[in-house]
């Protein structure tokens, strides 16, 4: 249940009576509301008089539900809004590993170059094996630093587990919440506590509702700049690395008002099958696209089959722009 | 092992040469083809004097494979030509279930007043329980062919099981193998020895490799009309009826010569999807959409909860324009 | 619906009675049972005075339902009878294919040789390429019958579709309906109008609800004898070739009142495995095992990396027996 | 690659010389021995004059690999010794979580009645809704520590994500890996630094190659004492929770040295399953079996739909011994 507390409740007091009914508290601008499991169906007898509007739920999937705010929610990732009414698709770029200071500063000047305003590049990598590449850490969190005080980007990489969740709140723009690491609630609190935008991508195994309670720890801590990324399950075909679940955007997008950021290049898993991927969701209306792409993708340390080269990258974005524009979009 | 023979060979030494080398024998124009498993990678000794030109295959996809032939194929569906050079995306609709004369009029009116050439409708439903409603059967076809005669329509409609492929055969313009059916060979051998194009819908527990050699049968056989269909997988997610593979897709644009039909309606298995996911595949640059109509999906004998309204399909039908055109396709 | 009719109404009566309300029509020894879909929940009017007892579901797994008959059915494969109180759990043995006389004969010698009664070869086989090995086909049911005679066996083959069913019908004692013809009405449909046991194996995509609707079309078709098969799902996990159910086991255990029979060849994909599987199968009293033995399963025709040879088999038959007598059941 | 050094190279000399290589170094007895990735295959130059011998492998499954060590490899519990040639199937039980002082004795003392060791209860519930009950943290642990110190057992308990790790390694004997932190790199590296046992559940969509790779992680880093767990995968089979993969363990048993113990009540999801599936689980000849039992499974605050009362439980334990007999195990 999410409780609308009346004006006259001041923050402190909204805060003891969240305490007092194991609620969890959050602000919306000067709106205290007060947020309990979905089995409550009736508002406790204690909160009736400190009420002003109330909504109740089937299940768990509240804050983030479309009965609750049926408008999206907007989110600004640097100066680029997306979500509410901006109908932006921002496309996110960047390699899968910052791998060197030469290979970012070269990512970070075609996006650049493509008028595209937001790097992406992995420092700590999830990978499934103790003897891979497991990515430059720390160091590689101060060279997308450095490309953002170079080129004004904005940066945003992987929290793989909790360890070091502090170092990429400090050092990144958009803090993402890996596939493998959606349940982790280690990551997911600490990002609760902040204002920094959140995107949590759904685990490969994950349900759609799994996945929005996963968001509703975010929101339910106090931070309401969350966006979910579909980037593929896995199923019984292997013909290709994942099966992404368009299926499945349609149902976020009716049932939930948070923005949504395609991840092509994870599910497909080789680069031929990324265009085509990239139009296919762009055609849905969605809000943005992260989508791989390296110097040179022979050389990279990590799914280098799946990696657009630049020169694959330019022609897939002057594509995607009538594609977006056909649904009323613009690619950002 | 594909073997083109040479020209001087005629058809019925090929056909003796097939018989001997245990070799499947098609005819392409004036070229007489033999078709071994693809665990043959030299050309026997016996076939070598007669042989023009020849291609080995890691697996049993071969007539279908672009290393064999690296153009889609053209098949007619009626007037229409999809695959090929044509860009054309064809908009098949209908509804679910033939229910009754006055219905699938309907039906066919809405598909003339909006320029559309084919008619789909079940008439033997699969159904996994004996207690649903069957399907009209023989007198569905019947009013199949009766839209036919009447509006001039191109009319498709599924086989369930080989006990009433015949009649499938007989009344129909196209032939749709259903997803249950996909490995029916009872099915697929009497499509082979016809002309008619042959629609095969990806059976939802079928990896991509078994699915394109259902259409080996098919090829095999001698009939090169085969389009394949993509419906959904059935995965772990349950919010939506299956997961529509458009990874897959990808991959058989880019291994496979046959054109690719959608159908969004099945693969959502609710109706406020099908436009969203109608835009993705359209976006893909694919051969065409199946796509469920109802005059009144309230009252739809099966699958109601999937079926657009005559007013959400036309809706639908102006929005797709723009997204094919974008890509270079035309809605037809 | 089911509903028991009163001990005077005749079967004349009770076929009328099924018509005007487009109900199946079984009996019971002397009890005429009429069934409807599970969408009726009270007694039509016209037979309110005619029904004794009634039965209302919550869906179509009706005649199979504990919830309808609690214990479970008894079947008999040759002499043997399963299910009921008769705790046997029948081992079915034999070949992936037939492939020869010599071979199917050496196999029914296996069987002989260790007290076993019922003989397993494929003669239609399921394929998924063309250019694979087909199967014998009709001669090869010849020779199961020719084993029938030699060996006093008991045969059981699997319908690959329903072209060939009324073969599989007149040569074989137990019709296996195949995992990926589980949907095909065509074969269910003529096995629901005989007597013989049929073995229907869950499709490995398939709902436990829908398997047990696919026994529903024989048991409504009138055909009591019918045996499900777990064999596998296919899932995202290819380190072996299926993901055999024994959730699912106990799931139709609890639910339905069928024998069931598990085969963790076809599962397992390899002969290392079958042991420690077929074990754990045993252990949950189950009805009975289908094994794949072949006498040089490397030359085998088909699954070839599955099939036990003698002496493995030998072992496994040896190291069963315990396990099955530890909860109460006989190996047999 | 696992090299072993000869025995005159010393623990430094052996640490220098995996920092020189990038390869990990841990210390069997004397045995001092370096792993690198699976990409090496031939001893690098400056290494060869050391190499006593060395292994090869095609994957990243090395130090838990047949292949390297084909004995299984033991690991004490308390005073119980599981794998090795112990023939030992431990029973580890308790509830899903610790809810109270009260509760957790109850369990204790069905253990202690029944001659068990080794009691389970969650503390930090991986749950995937912020509103369900989230486990009673380290008022939890120190329950459990209360618990061993009382009646002199073994406890085990799950680690949620990496910020209360240590919390877990200081409280506990036996840490467990929960299934939706098994990619966890924080908890496994921290694990790797101890000795004592790791129990490692398999995520529900990971592979047996990811799942082996995680155990990699606290092997390479050098604790030897690592235990898998299988718990089902999540499949499209909605009856019951997750579908308990066999075949998987089969594979297991086969491929790696590790003992290997099972969970079938978070498989099944629903008590009626459990027994059936524990006995097929311990019919496979395994190391142990988790099984949840709680005082009143109705009142449970998780997962009270699959845990055992006290009665069923010991009904069970008494039903497992002769399964256990039956494969030359012992329930301890």
């Amino acid at each position: 249940m999410i409780i609308h507390l009346k004006p006259n409740v001041s923050v402190d007091r909204a805060s003891q009576l969240a305490k007092e009914n194991k609620a969890f508290h959050v602000t919306n601008g000067d709106t205290q509301i007060l947020v309990t499991g979905s089995g409550i169906k009736e508002v406790p007898q204690s909160l009736v008089e400190h009420t002003d509007q109330y909504w109740v739920f089937p299940n768990d999937m509240q804050l983030s539900s479309r009965k609750y705010q049926n408008e999206k929610r907007e989110v600004s990732i640097g100066n680029v809004k997306i979500g509410g009414t901006n109908n932006n698709t921002i496309v996110i770029a960047g390699p899968c590993s910052v791998e060197s200071e030469e290979q970012i500063r070269m990512s970070s000047q075609l996006l650049i170059k493509n008028g595209l305003t937001t790097l992406r590049g992995g420092c700590y990598k999830p990978r499934t094996s103790p003897y891979s590449f497991q990515g430059m850490g720390l160091d590689g969190l101060k060279l997308l630093a450095k490309m953002r005080e170079e080129f004004g980007l904005t940066v945003i990489t992987e929290a793989r587990d909790a360890t070091h969740i502090d170092e990429i709140i400090e050092y990144t723009d958009v803090i993402q919440v890996g596939a493998k690491a959606m349940y982790d609630q280690g990551i997911l609190r600490a990002c609760s506590k902040i204002k920094k935008p959140v995107l949590i991508k759904r685990g490969f195994g994950t349900t759609l509702q799994e996945f929005v309670q996963s968001a509703e720890f975010v929101l339910s801590g106090g931070n309401e700049n969350v966006i979910l990324c579909e980037r593929g399950l896995r199923t019984f075909e292997t013909g290709t690395r994942f099966t992404l679940d368009l299926c499945g955007v349609a149902w976020l997008q009716e049932h939930t008002n948070l923005p949504i950021i395609l991840d092509p290049s994870h599910a497909m898993g080789y680069a031929y099958g990324v265009p085509a991927l990239s139009k296919a969701c762009t055609a849905m209306g969605i809000d943005g696209l992260l989508i791989e792409v390296h110097p040179d993708p022979s050389v990279a340390k990590s799914d280098a089959s799946q990696q657009l080269d630049h020169a694959q990258f330019e022609k897939l974005l002057a594509e995607l722009k009538p594609v977006a524009n056909s649904v009323g979009y613009n690619i950002i």
